[in-house]
């Protein structure tokens, strides 16, 4: 089996080579750690920040999405307070309770149908406000993209914040794809995410291109406060701060965050396009970001692993027997031929 | 000021050619995320390790030395048992409270002169044994080098493994410079870690060259098991496992970490002869590894801070009037140019 | 108002005066704190327990259900661990994130119409078994009688008990109303705890004429290793321990415990008799312990909760417009005068 | 060995006959649970509250001390926030780690002479503030009484609360003997806490007559936002609410607390009379409240405990080859008769 080019997830993917290049670049000499002593890499790249959703946020840059999650979070509440969330979220499926055990609180989960969450789902735990039995609900914490690939619109944005502040609550934003969902909508982050109310991001980065590192964006100065203990005490703050925060200078110079995110959904269409030629296949879930969700035989799904790895999604989905729905992710190195190739072998299976 | 070659500290300065041009070369193509799916790269830094600790080990990647000590920590105790520990180490001085966060209990800690700690010292806290209203010891955590910048010998840590085991206890190793703490002996990891009893190590990398990433060695493979989940759930489990596991396989490899820590332990040994020939200065500490301590007047201090960013480490030593302690730390990339450099500032000023 | 005999919960009525009058007794000089130095008072009940459940157990005497339950399960498990309970449980639903904030962890929670898990419900939950993104299933937590007033056969528990020890995990029973549940089984605490399988067991008394304290009984003695700390660090260790012994054994002799629950059992039944006479009222689920659950107009309730207070259960019941559902609880203090009270309120109204 | 009227804690002794008598009293009908729903007894003795510490105040009822400490001061930092106590502080030495692991924090300590802690000692902790390397001081906890028997004068709490608010941080005060330093001082409540500064206050019952409870009272009731919540989290609401509640109502009236203070201070001051004429005895700490700490011959300690159990508080006091130091506390139902009891053994070795 190749890995070369799977479509397994946008973190199978190396480092694009301008990052690359930039790792090299800023590895020259000493360099004050911790981005303490106004370390002029890490300033740098907060301003970048600032140039592109306004000078009224705070940055901190993590080492992983976990973290950011997490962290964002954490900050905006103390531990009877509960987050709620879509229950495909990664913060409640996939960080084997990293964020119980820090918070010391509670995920409320939201069953949805395509990852995306709507007021009138959240408020039904507003039942719970002063209720002392009840943790009390303060941050509603949505994906952009979400997990299953759909993506939220400014306007669902605005409504959720308001709806959120309208109930004392705050909006969080897990931006592991966050470029992705920019360039789905074709919009920028500061109409996305700053003015539509969004109170703390976690802008990732790793999943387009990035080596490691993730930042932690608050769109409000105000919601910062001391969290620079909090981020310490979380264990990720990095002593060469410089190699995450020059990442992200980069990332955010002539629109390189783009290019990358424009490449993998373009793909992702590409690889829909290509593989609803197949009567056996059924796509789930529109294709709005890099991820296509597909109904697809078990038959072909083993003889596509043997030369892919990618994941099921859907062990048994409702009303399909002898089908199951996979996730093929498109990253920022995708390219034609490697469409073609993966639907060639579904061709020469379904013959 | 050129903040160049500065005196800071060992993570000031950049990452070793060796591993950059590592990181440059597996930066190729897809490799499964997280260390998953038998990856290839995270499997031969894994074997290295094996090959120079012994095949009984367990090894997990973490992201920073801040988490290899709480996490190997952790992984040895539940919340009602105590760790004992010098006052001056990084778990119990410098962590922010992430050891009382996470492991969601308390560091004992001992006073001493030189950052080590003796079975002596850790025996009055066997008091608690059995009786309910204390936390129970059950790990020894050293620094290896201290924070003072000396160095345990193989015999005091086979001593205090011993002392640590006949008493139920474990014995941990924060190794941030063991590369420094081994070239200093003159010996080598296996003989002085896990023949001596160690039961976890934090086997550090970052102040030796390396970008980011730190490794839990653990040198009893049976106390590992499900470290894989507290790592993931602290927050440590990095996607593009690859670019961590390809930096150790290449700092293990040719005696890279030897040829790092002979450099910057030698340009100490230099700095701390250029200086002991200034009257006004006294070097406190024997200087072992890559780290100075010295005595000095707070003018030549503040001189010296106009060219070079370097800690004060004592603001009031013990009967003492005119100078502070300040620790200079040497580096992989230390030059006997930057040795002359800083002594001929000293003499400039000491006329 | 009055709130005399209210039918709000078991936890409204007083203390039994058989308890009353052991408090008082056992209120002569002095007595070793915290149940050390081979207290006898908390020895004797201990004894007690041993005779009932077997002499194989440990017991622990804490001061509430939470924390019986928060603890008894934490023993079990490490917080990258997960416990399974049925959504309605006390522990997911009503402990503010206790649990959570405790154990550091997540409650895998399992949606039900009757309060009561089946081992088909907790099985998907196992896909996550050596997945290092999910947190592991460790414990299955049951409550007894539920939160819906259903029981358990000890048939299901002991299949339940086989299950999880088949998969890895531990059973935990959550027996607030634990007396309630073997008079409604006609059965004895050995026998539907001990001989099933049951790991670890929350008894409570509180709800039945105690005035506070609840033990945590370990079935297995070996699983209770070093709970002492953690009772005490959970801020469950009462200094007059005597206070809370003494309690027990009185409740554990000449059947206290039986007698009142029978008591309240009985006027359970009672008033459901009595309520299903009225055709605008249901009763929804089957009345086996002291909790009577009944669909009821909205106006009927207007009416009564002016002279009774109780809790209403379900704000919108499926399929009902006009009703909600309330839960009407009896006590070991309930009278049939206060059953005909009630019930002729009602009849008053629905006339 | 008879264990009445030991000298041990005041913990060994029972309920005094009042709060007893209220107990019994106050088991009457049905009462709201949790004291909501305007709890009439709950309300009652928060009023008493109200009318000695001033009406400003917000009070809640816990099981224990080490609950009220333990929340008390959680409420008023966040876990990156740090404590500052004495080194014999209950809160870091008789808690193993609860406070730790409920705040996931820090308890920087003081070493200390007599248990008590001045601002010049707490000073050198402020160089942490601003440094994300450490958690940063926000809570100064005080003993008074102390763990040594000693008392802070009103003065010096205003000192210290002057000094901490000066400097950012909550003054917290652990009063589980604060009748007995009340009576010591001879003032009030109101004079010696709200009016010194004081934030927050463990107000202590059990060691002085009651069965069990403890009372968070915060002396401003801004502090106390949300409070309600981490009780509940705490695992520290109790159900039948009105059985603490009415202990402290009863123990605020008639000044039940001060004679019952006034007796075990009184009884402290004649067992001191009693040994001092022994010359191989020494006083250590001035007898201000309700203890007594005796350097005593190892003999005559064995001799002793074959009658009386008591703890030996310093097992190898400084300068002392042949004594220990002891610790012997008196309680509201300490006797003449037991002072010449205890007396006369040691006379009766002592020739």
């Amino acid at each position: 089996m190749s890995i070369n080019k799977s479509f397994a997830s946008d973190n199978w993917s190396g480092v694009c080579p301008e990052v690359m290049e930039t790792l090299t670049r800023v590895n020259a000499g000493h360099n004050p750690a911790y981005g303490e002593l106004e370390d002029p890499v890490t300033g740098a790249a907060i301003e970048k920040f600032k140039n592109i959703f306004g000078e009224q946020i705070a940055v901190f840059f993590v080492y992983n999405g976990t973290a950011a999650n997490v962290l964002g979070v954490s900050q905006l509440m103390r531990s009877y307070h509960a987050v709620v969330s879509a229950a495909t979220a990664h913060l409640n499926e996939d960080e084997c309770a990293a964020p119980e055990k820090f918070m010391g609180s509670k995920i409320l989960e939201i069953q949805t149908e395509d990852g995306k969450i709507r007021p009138a789902q959240v408020e039904p735990f507003f039942k719970s406000f002063g209720f002392q039995h009840h943790a009390q609900p303060k941050v509603i914490s949505i994906s952009q993209v979400t997990e299953m690939g759909t993506v939220y619109t400014a306007e669902e944005i605005r409504v959720l914040a308001a709806f959120a502040h309208a109930n004392g609550l705050y909006l969080h934003v897990d931006g592991a794809r966050i470029a992705n969902a920019v360039v789905a909508l074709n919009t920028g982050f500061k109409s996305l995410l700053t003015d539509t109310g969004v109170d703390v991001l976690s802008f990732g980065g790793t999943k387009n291109g990035l080596m490691f590192g993730e930042t932690v964006v608050f769109l409000k100065k105000e919601l910062s406060k001391d969290f620079e203990y909090l981020r310490k005490q979380g264990m990720q703050l990095h002593s060469k701060m410089r190699y995450i925060a020059a990442q992200f200078d980069r990332y955010l110079t002539d629109d390189l965050w783009k290019k990358n995110a424009l490449t993998a959904n373009g793909m992702a269409r590409k690889l829909a396009a290509a593989l609803q030629l197949f009567p056996q296949l059924k796509i789930t879930q529109e294709v709005r970001a890099n991820g296509v969700f597909v109904l697809m035989p078990v038959e072909l799904i083993s003889h596509l692993q043997k030369h892919y790895f990618f994941h099921v999604w859907n062990e048994s989905p409702a009303g399909e027997s002898r089908r199951k729905e996979v996730r093929l992710m498109c990253s920022w190195d995708t390219t034609e031929e490697d469409i073609r190739a993966f639907a060639g072998l579904v061709k020469q299976f379904a013959q």
